[in-house]
């Protein structure tokens, strides 16, 4: 173990000993302020991370155990203290991690690709094009983005890009710089345009409806990220290519395409079937509230029939690292959020915001701060579910504490969360894979994705509030 | 997909299609009719395996939660389908399948293994004792008996049956089969003799504890499983030398032990530290009702704490097959039994059973006869933790109903569900990985195993009740 893992280890076990050896503050108990240590360093770890995140958790689950069972009076029991892996939020996030590896092991992701390369990948703008409209397809199940745009947008690109005698060392610019950065800002996009677009919005909003009593559906979602969301889309390409012009502009797309899908051969059996599970999965959450379903029980259902219909199989589900990992992260962290809830820390720390923070009357104007300030946070964080679990909390409660508008609030704090990445490469999962191939640098990385970041903004802020005030009047929210 | 699992399949479709069609009876809910549909179906998918158990499972609760959605009138919440995966002893499981794995990857199994043999391993029959200790040694953290006299005892055993020249095909009645009848009979006694040596003993308490209102403490399990256990463990590898005598009766043990010493090398860090964990883990466990911990605890802990000083390495979590495989199923299955029972079921099983069956104010008797019923009936399951979520409830229900001894049926049927699988060669996981190994007949396995189970059971009913009597006294049960 080297020196600064052991120094970040060092402080993790230090933040929950200064809560066990300083008294709560007032209107605080002392089990609610000594989990909320081991909370905040369960975050603290997720940003330094000297051990993957399922580690911490299962370390912060395991101390938040012991602590309830000495501390707790017997009032909580242990299934309390494991209670997020019990939730629907963290079996949705599984079963969509299957769906989404579906996509990778049948070929269909691929498939897809080629089709659209034919249809408008004739120059390197409409290659830009194709990212968008890939992603765009696929986004709707698929919540890992580093599995949609690193597993299947990625290696098409990147395959492309040679082709085209474009080379990270010695011929970057000729197009595949242009073609990285449109597959990470596009996937950024993407992410919050669906609930079930990215990991993060599942557990985000889940924070959300908790902490602002507020219920978003996933129409409602989908539709208040549509208009926004789809301007961004076309103009991302647009953009980059204006701002970052690749040298070349004509491209034999028939022959790319036709090569690809002879390589394929004809749909398989499993590909048709992934296509009529994939809109089963559509249909049911576009309709889930009138069938008074869960997204959840339609997220497990789907995963079932594909290993019942053999589209994958359950040695695929154990080879696929990255559910097993979110399984076991995501429903600690909302074991820990539920308990702080449970212990009274979120009322306490309302109390507390309110207290201190005024923005008088001005609702509007906390909101927009608010919005503005999470972007500017978003960007310090590499990972965008250690941003959630740390800061969303926070603006959810400084939101009521101010009188943003609710709703409002909310939308946009669940799309800040995406787009907010945009500017560094590494604001996601997917960055340091896509930066990784080498074509691009980091100057023009940056300020392309801040002058995304800062459009995607303003027309949120503006178009966007006028559409989702439009939704509302219209019930549709 | 051939024809027998199709036809496994459509059975599994149409019992829950049974109780959708034909109306619930006298007392019970729609709801819970339907979902015992759904769980009848899950176990007789368990016994016909038409899918690996977690794919069976995660059906049954994607149909629960389907059927709960539109049948529950919104009473249960999705996390009510799923509280299995929130439940402490699918956790306690989860991480002591990773201490078990801890006992293979550090060699650490081996080690002890070698050193019993240098120590009493100078005869067959002395290594017949070895088998006995090695298992008894590791079994207390070691849930897994397949990981444990599959994965540590077995390879070690094997490895010493053809270096003393016994081959499967040509020799086996000189050392092997000999000694993996002792394997087999002596994991199925170290199995009931700690609550946590074996993985269906946590699942099969959290049933007897829900149904019979009755606790048994780890200290409790292992004080009233102590003296039936050591006897039979004294007795099996001598009643096995004297029904199928091997033909070799001196052994070079010093060589052999010193040679595998030599190659494990001296004793690493991780092994130290092992060893370290293991007598914490057992420490815990033992002090856990006095310290007010609950024993899920410390086996997270002490997972986490394995993790944390490199003991084994997350990616040794996330290979560890047996791990997820059993979270998932047993999640899945203390999900589906608690809606049973949230539902009323066992409420009504219970009141039907009790107007049908009398035994009159015999509950000795109907002690007597449910054990040895309980026998009778492992025999027909090839897993035993199928049994326990079959008929684990069912006896339970039929002793509350007879007036049998609380405390005494709990006990005898939490160790019978063990012992009762050492007649066939199929009666637990390890079985067929012994039997596997070549070196054993079937007539001789069936004939010594039921000598083992009929001495067990005849043990239990005499000496073993008069001793849990004896413990009852002094309130150590």
């Amino acid at each position: 173990m080297n020196h600064s893992k052991l120094r970040n280890l060092c402080i993790l076990f230090l933040i929950p000993l200064l809560t066990l050896i300083f008294p709560s503050p007032e209107g605080l108990s002392s089990l609610s302020w000594v989990l909320a240590g081991i909370y905040l360093a369960a975050i603290v770890g997720l940003v330094t991370k000297p051990f993957p995140e399922p580690v911490l958790l299962l370390l912060a689950v395991a101390a938040s155990m012991v602590v309830v069972s000495v501390m707790g009076d017997g009032l909580l029991k242990m299934s309390a203290v494991l209670s997020g892996y019990a939730s629907s939020t963290t079996w949705l996030v599984f079963s969509a991690f299957t769906i989404s590896a579906a996509f990778v092991l049948t070929g269909l992701g691929k498939r897809i690709a080629y089709i659209l390369i034919g249809k408008i990948g004739g120059t390197t703008l409409g290659l830009g094009y194709v990212t968008a409209f890939l992603d765009l397809v696929l986004s709707p199940a698929t919540p890992s983005n580093t599995a949609r745009a690193g597993g299947i947008v990625l290696p098409i690109i990147n395959s492309i890009s040679l082709a085209l005698g474009s080379e990270p060392e010695s011929s970057p610019r000729k197009v595949g710089r242009y073609l990285m950065l449109c597959v990470y800002m596009v996937t950024k996009t993407t992410s919050y345009m669906f609930f079930t677009a990215m990991a993060g919005n599942i557990l985000a909003l889940k924070m959300i409806e908790d902490l602002m009593q507020v219920h978003v559906t996933w129409v409602g979602w989908a539709l208040a990220a549509s208009l926004p969301g789809l301007i961004m889309l076309l103009l991302i390409p647009y953009i980059i290519y204006k701002m970052n012009p690749p040298e070349l502009k004509k491209v034999d797309n028939k022959a790319i395409a036709a090569e690809g899908l002879r390589q394929l051969g004809p749909m398989s059996r499993r590909e048709k079937l992934l296509t009529a599970l994939f809109v089963l999965a559509l249909l049911g959450w576009i309709s889930c509230d009138f069938l008074k379903l869960d997204a959840s029980a339609i997220a497990v259902c789907v995963m079932g029939l594909m290993i019942l219909l053999g589209i994958v199989s359950w040695d695929d589900v154990l080879k696929n690292r990255g559910g097993w990992n979110t399984l076991v992260w995501y429903g600690g962290i909302i074991s820990l959020s539920s308990l702080l809830s449970k212990t009274g820390f979120f009322k306490w720390l309302a109390q507390v915001l309110e207290q201190n923070i005024s923005f008088g009357n001005h609702g509007d104007i906390a909101f927009i701060v608010i919005i503005f300030l999470s972007i500017i946070v978003r960007y310090f964080f590499a990972s965008g579910s250690a941003y959630i679990v740390a800061m969303v909390p926070v603006f959810a409660l400084l939101a009521n504490a101010s009188g943003a508008p609710v709703m409002l609030t909310a939308l946009a704090l669940l799309f800040s969360n995406s787009y907010g990445g945009c500017v560094t490469h590494y604001g996601g999962a997917a960055g340091p894979v896509i930066f990784g191939v080498g074509y691009n640098d980091i100057k023009s990385w940056w300020i392309i994705g801040l002058v995304i970041t800062l459009l995607t903004f303003a027309l949120q802020m503006t178009l966007g509030v006028w559409w989702w005030e439009f939704l509302m009047s219209l019930n549709l929210l």
